[in-house]
Formats: structure tokens, sequence, C-alpha cells
């Protein structure tokens, strides 16, 4: 049974483990409301993870503690296991797909974890996980669906507390549930009129989906850039907590997501990754109503792969107008670039890249040239696309962006 | 005159304009030494410019107060002046080349200041302002070589005092040497076995040359992608005053600043611009005798576009081994596409990208193939690189990594 006594005994258990994230405040992201950040990107690991992570090992009898402990994971939990049982002087074996990105394959084992790469994807993983788990007795180490895991996450809601006096509302990431679970159970023990909201991602919405029909469902697959809360289906802890606990729960796109990473980036300078910025997406668009109010938004993580993270960039700009793609059918004569590079230069365009393509156009003479430039906003974008056509070229497609 | 009265005095006048910018502790990306990063990436405006901006304009008399100033930047010191100015009630005017991004301008007007665009490079805009001063009455208020702005900036040097106890060596990044003159002559006053390092960046070493020939040296050009520390030719005041009191100045490449870059986004969480990653990059690839000491760098900026941070993070990546590029020849015959890749995937890498060129090749049935790809490290790009000579396989040219 989860106790308030328990996240108590967390924070006092975790002192050694983890840092304690400062409340950012924050300006211009969200001008509706009064935007509080906490930056658990910047907890040790990179994110809230390794809370619950090392409450859950702390707790462990000696004997468990000295057989080990496994988990199946390939982003912030493997981390969070790990450091926390390096911390705890376990010994951790982490069960990843071996199509895992390079980069948290490496973070796991720079922690002191050992990796085993199953074949295969996630669900091979786990399998391989559960298969040790009973052939060596080590522990399992759920990622959310666990009492202990969830105390140690409540932890997150003891700072905001004991950091904030006037706080209106929480908003959390949801993946599993183990995060807003142990937020909301706390706050609602300790300061019951602070509303606690949950955010997923339109690509994966497992939790919304088992609230709104009031029984846990589980989706076929998931699509999103926010793959820290990619996940098929809610914990029954998590399930009947949040049923209980949580004032609401919404959804925000992918292309939301990507603008509230970028926003962090040029306001905040800030890193996070796709999941750890729903919250403030949600925030950022209104889903829930606290305008004027003084709101706190979960930063959850930061552990974004570099390449993903320009993915996004790139896509923010693009929804903002700050970058386009132009394709241009030409006819195949001496100039035409030449022509094309100067309009856009005249109109303020900064061209960054070029394509050249011949073949499959409607006529043989012509070619396909694909142009990538930096613009100011849309209004910039239709103008030098209304240039272009006064030059006579034909545009055939303006990229995402019209 | 510099005094630290002038110092301490910018501290108290500034606390309703600056945040105090909490120090971090960093592992992991200067493992030879304990370093700490004083963080004015996170600063009001995104600089520590702001800080010499602030006090400067509160130190003017009523009279200059109300006729209002004048500056000229398309960067950091843009928005300092403008948010100094909006604090203190004062009219603020800023030339900018027009050909300034847009982010820049649009920033420095949000922070309400007015804002003269003018045609031309920076000396344009520089020389208008200086005439506009004229014409109106306005004080012109210089980027670094003025003594109440180079006090500003010690306050910098006071917090990290206050701060930590224990410190060896500060690290700062030179552009005009505004900062390290406040930082050099409050430290050096107040606790002199601090060591004080200056970076700055090999494709503009005015302050470097300068202090190295003993006498201010003006450079013909600038090419670096840390642009807040492109600065042809040092101050009078910040020549003597670093001349006098750092006890060393270095220099750092742009692959460096790219590097450095990368890592506080993939350690720390947190953007710095490039020369806001100076002293970071000279702490990384140990410039300095600092080895097992406590080492604070400045990271004194953080207001990157992010396109090119996009274009940092690529060069960074390329620099560390993963991501490469290689080029290979190849006949022209079915399936070559398919044994090339088969190669790269059973070795790990992940391709990204593909181009495949016809013609310019020695054999007129060849054609060319650059490939672009995920790996771990040198090492592993040697692997792929070997395996794929093994299977016959002509590589041209292996991008910029080798």
């Amino acid at each position: 049974m989860l106790t308030l006594d328990k996240v108590f005994n967390a924070q006092v258990v975790l002192k050694d483990i983890i840092r304690k994230t400062a409340i950012v405040r924050s300006y211009g992201i969200a001008p509706n409301c009064k935007l509080f950040l906490k930056p658990e990107n910047l907890q040790t690991t990179g994110s809230f993870k390794v809370r619950g992570a090392g409450y859950k090992m702390a707790m462990l009898s000696d004997e468990e503690k000295k057989k080990g402990v496994i988990a199946c994971s390939a982003g912030n939990h493997a981390q969070g296991v790990a450091l926390a049982a390096l911390k705890c002087g376990i010994k951790s074996l982490i069960c990843l797909p071996d199509n895992a990105p390079i980069s948290k394959i490496e973070a796991t084992k720079n922690f002191g974890a050992e990796v085993c790469l199953v074949e295969g994807c996630y669900d091979d993983a786990y399998r391989k996980a559960l298969e040790l788990k009973e052939s060596k007795g080590y522990t399992f180490i759920h990622p959310f669906d666990d009492e202990n895991v969830i105390a140690g996450q409540g932890t997150v809601a003891l700072e905001i507390m004991n950091e904030l006096d006037d706080i209106d509302a929480i908003i959390v990431p949801v993946g599993g549930g183990g995060l807003i679970s142990g937020i909301a159970y706390t706050v609602k023990q300790i300061r019951p009129s602070i509303k606690v909201y949950g955010v997923q991602v339109a690509g994966a919405p497992s939790m919304f989906n088992s609230i709104k029909s009031d029984k846990i469902e589980c989706l076929n697959g998931v699509q999103t850039v926010a793959d820290g809360i990619a996940v098929k289906q809610p914990g029954e802890n998590t399930f009947n907590l949040v049923k209980k606990y949580v004032d609401d729960i919404a959804l925000v796109t992918d292309d939301e997501i990507s603008s509230a990473v970028l926003a962090l980036i040029e306001k905040q300078k800030m890193i996070a990754e796709g999941a750890g910025a729903a919250a403030v997406a949600a925030a950022m668009f209104e889903k829930f109503p606290v305008k004027d109010k003084n709101v706190v938004c979960i930063v959850s993580g930061g552990n974004i792969d570099v390449t993903s993270l320009s993915r996004i960039i790139e896509r923010g700009l693009m929804k903002s107008g700050r970058s386009a793609r132009l394709l241009v059918e030409l006819i195949d004569k001496p100039g035409q670039l030449t022509n094309i590079s100067s309009v856009i230069s005249s109109c303020g365009g900064n061209v960054t890249g070029v394509h050249y393509e011949r073949g499959n156009t409607s006529n043989i003479n012509s070619c396909h040239l694909r142009i990538e430039m930096e613009t100011r906003d849309y209004a910039h974008v239709q103008l030098i696309t209304e240039s272009l056509r006064k030059e006579g070229f034909k545009i055939l497609d303006q990229g995402e962006i019209l």
C-alpha cells in the first residue's frame, strides 16, 4: 500500500542518490499563466527515474540486494536503475533491444550496469529480462507499476510544495503513470486544493484512453517523438491512482511538443526530451484551465539523442515559418539557378540547401529543384513564393508549410 | 578609475536588474579537473552583458538618463542594454546592421528598445550610432571598454567567491575583454591566489595577439562560430587590465568549441552559444594547467540561433566520431547498395543518409555513393571502413574524420 510515510521516507533515503532540482520561473513560454518549471532534466541521469528506482532498491532485503537487480528499458529507466544500483552497491543488469540507440546503451554502461542486448524489439527484451529474473533470482525493477517506485517519484511533489507556497496546478507528463501517480497521491494528501493534470501524446494515449473508458486499455502501437512516454498500457496501480487523484488528463501533438522543445531551448537555454516537454506543451497550447494561475510544469527528462534533437528543432522551425522548403520545376537551361537564388536573396531569404533532380517531371526538358531556406515567418515564405511565381517559376510544393 | 568599491556598488545596484546565477557542479565534461559552471547563459537576456550595461546606466546623471542611451550591437550587448534601460526607465536606441539575424532584432525589440536598422555591416551601424549620439545627445553605452561596464561584469567574480570557497582557477571567454577585465581585477584584489585564464577563439585572436606582442593589435577579419567573441580589437582599458591581472590566455578552435557546446547539451542539458562554451572548451581540451584543480568556467551566454545550433551539433558529432561520412566508389551494378548497407549494419552502424552520384569518377562504369551514418566513436568508424575495404569497396574519402 502506498502511504505518505513512504514518500517522506523516500525523501530521506534518496538524499545521497539524487539532486534537489531547483524550480525555475519561466517567462515568455506560456504568457497566459505564471509558469514554473521543475527541471528533472537536470536530475542525475537526466530524468526523474532515478528517484523511483533508488527508493525501490534501498528498500530491498539484504538477500535481494546481494543477488542483484534486473530491468528492461532502452531509456531513462535504464540509467536510473544503473545509477541507483551503483550508489546502493547492487549489481544491475539491463536488458535492451539490440536496436536501441547507441548513445543510450553507452550511457547505461557508463553508470556501471551490465547490459544484455536482446535481438528484437522492446517486448523481446522484456521477456528475456523476466526469464533471467526467474533463472538467476534477480529482483525485477518495474519502470512504473510498483508502490515503492511510485513513492520515490512522489518526492518530486514534496520538493515542489517545500519550495513554492502558492501553487494552483501541477502538470505532469504521463507514460506508464508512475510519476503522476506519485505526485498526485502526495499532493492530494497534503494540499488537495492543488490541481494535478496529466499529459499524454496523441500518438500514445494509453492512460488517456483507459481513464476515458474507465478500464485499462492496451494500444496496438505507439508513434511519437516523445519516446519516453510511448507506453502501450498503464499499470494497475498507476491506473487506479490516476483515476482517484488526477484532476484531468489531456493530449498534445508531436508538433506541439516540438514547439515546446524549441521554446525551452530558446527562452530557457534548456534541453528537454520530447516526453520532458509534454507538460510545457500543454501549458503553451492551453490544454487546461490555468489562465492567470501559478502552474508548475514537470520537465521530466532531458535525454534526447542529438540527432533526434536536430529533427525536432527542424520541425519546430518549419512549424513556425522560420524555415521552408520549395520544390520548383524549371526548364533545364543555363542561368536558372542564378535567377531563382537572386529572387530569394532579394526577398531576404537565406538559402541553406539545394537539391537538383532530373527526370520524373511532366516535361522532358524540365527538372526539379528543391530549395531549403531560412525565413522570418509565414508571410515571408509567401512573399518569396509569390516573387518566384512572378518571375515565371512553377512552384510545385512548399514542403510542410503551406 | 576602476575600484573595488565600484564592483561592490554594482552588486548592490544590480540587485533588481539581474539574476544571481547559481553555480553548477559538472561531471564528465572535463574529467581531469573538478569543474564548476557559472551559467550566465541563464542570466536575464541570456548573457552576462546586462550586468555591465545595467551598472553603467544606473550611474548616469539625471540629465543623461532623461536624454536616453544608444548602443550598437547585433548580439548580447543589445539585449543587455535594452533590458537595463527598461528597468532603469531610460529610453534606449540600438543600431543594428540590417543583415542582423531576425531573432536578435526581435529579442531586442521585445525588451523595449527602439531599433534602428542601418544598411551595411557592423561598422556602418557603429558609425550611425556615433552620429546619433552627437546629434541627439544620447549617452553611448560601450560594449566593453568602459570602467563602469567593467565594474558591472566584475560582479560575476563576487558571486563566484561568495558561493565557492576553494577555487583554484576561473576560465573566462574573451572578446573585447570587458568580462575578464572585471573578473580578473576583482579576483586579484580579493583573493589573488586564484588564477584567472582567458580564452579566445583561433579565428578571432585579437586580445591574444595584443598580449603576445604587448600592444593593441587590430585584426583584418574574424571567422568563427563564436560570434559573441569575434572582436577585431580589444579596448585600451581592457587591454591594460588583462595585461596586468590575467594569468594566461589561450586559443581554442571552432571544432573544440563545437565539442563543448555538444558536451553541455548532453551532460548538462544546457544551451550555450559558441562564445559561451569557449571556457568549457579550454577546460575540456586542457589548455591550462588545471589538472585536479577546482575550476570555474564562465558560460557567458546562451543566445544561439537554432540553425547555427544544428550546425554546431553536427560538427561536434563528426569531431567525436559519433557521426561519419564515407565516399565510396562503386561499380554501377545491381546489389551494391545492399552489400554496403549490410556491411555497415552488421558492424552496428546506423545509416542516416545516402547520396548517389554518377559521373566524375575514374571509371566510366563506376559511381559515387556518399553515406552518412551514426557511429560510436573513431574506432567504430575505422572498423566499418576496414570491413567495407575487405568486401572490395573503394573508400575515397572519410569526410572530416580521418
